[in-house]
């Protein structure tokens, strides 16, 4: 059990960081779950979300996937510590319009200067029903906190 | 000079698509040029596009990216037609704050199923001076116009 | 239980067109499962893998990985259709040299025209301990066959 | 034009990194140009290298995509230094049979830890005509020499 709970500093240096992210709270996404090696957003269909034909943007599904995994990765670094993004790789399942987004982040390896995660984005409609939307692979540098 | 200027009802369709990305007006993005297989899009620094950090976004740098890829495909596409993006990979070169970022999607191959696309990203800040941000690889496929 | 077992004439074709990859033979690769959206492939260690400082070769896991995608993707195409790679990302997770590699090769998506497909690789020492070694994430078009 | 020429120091240490790798031996890849930040590797068709449709197969392309990446990085690091993969990702252009592949390793971006590059893989037919294959983006890490 111990191994699923997150150190309540950390999970406060990972929320703090979430909440400076311009980017996150201008599209509306939502930090729902920190766990050690995990990280959990969310974020619902809005027009600041679309693309042209009306359904979420790569662009913003890229963007949530990369916050998921990145903050999956912050869960392991020393504490005054912070995550970069060095790459990351998306492929798209499928197509949504309205109901949310929820990236799941989660650490596959976690070294001293690398750290190698996945997500995978669920989309949910409005009735509930899950489908596959996207997945990612992702490497995170831990880089000096700077605020 | 023929092979570098693009027929006018496509270049319509292009600006007309990108006009209707609420994510791109809602970051402040913008379609600066539109070429045979060649998109250049800029986004200038604001609170909407930041980091933890007080930098531009990985997610909103992806999505520059993105969105410049996809309209340099969308350039090569029949009449009538949209792209969506399959899949891409993005890597981060340095961090930027201020200024603006200009992403310039190329296309590499032009397939009838599927558009091979890159886009790199340069940072301009406020004096002009230009850095590497970023680079992209990207596949897209067309498919209809729903709208 | 249906579910898990192949159709022994897709089956046939998929061991078939493994048998037919000389890069596969010559590396010492072999397939050792293949089931519905599933292939499993097997590398031993040998110099003819290597890369300068001993260690299995990058390349030679990103073939593997490559190989358990694509197979796991043919699984799901119709009689006599072919598959082939359309790009593929891999991270690489650790080193290891000896032992033997596996690569697990699993559909995310099987679309008409686009299969997605995700891989892990895992390393097996001589005492049959398990490591992580790599995962992948790939884009895989089904292809007529042209032999 | 000195930026142009390696200093021969390096340059026999990445000729002689390249000479341990039994797989570029095996499948008959040779290093034909050291430059820094960059290295072009090139690859005979055989037997050796194919794929179930008798073409290069897609993971000796990223094999060698890798090798040039990894090499035009080894340009750049310290005396004594190695290189590993840490990622790379690759868009497949075009199928080819016979002839020979050259893969062009580029350093986007030298850094203490990290190295960005990209490869362009081309093929060349039995006539010497140029055609696009392929392209890579890659991370790579320096690491202690082990050997």
């Amino acid at each position: 059990m111990a191994l699923l709970l997150i150190d309540p500093e950390r999970e406060t240096a990972v929320r703090d960081s979430f909440a400076r992210q311009g980017l996150m709270e201008h599209l509306g996404a939502r930090l729902v779950l920190v766990a050690p090696g995990e990280a959990i957003v969310r974020l619902p269909w809005s027009e600041r979300v679309t693309q042209q034909q009306g359904g979420f943007h790569g662009g913003a599904i890229g963007a949530l996937a990369d916050i998921a995994g990145g903050y999956a990765a912050m869960t392991t670094v020393e504490a005054g510590m912070e995550v970069t993004s060095v790459e990351f790789k998306i492929n798209f399942l499928a197509a949504f319009s309205g109901g949310l987004l929820e990236a799941r982040g989660r650490v596959l390896r976690a070294g001293k200067r690398l750290i190698v995660t996945t997500a995978e984005v669920l989309h949910y409609d409005d009735e509930g029903k899950e489908s596959a939307c996207a997945v990612m692979q992702q490497t995170i540098a831990p880089v000096p906190k700077k605020y």
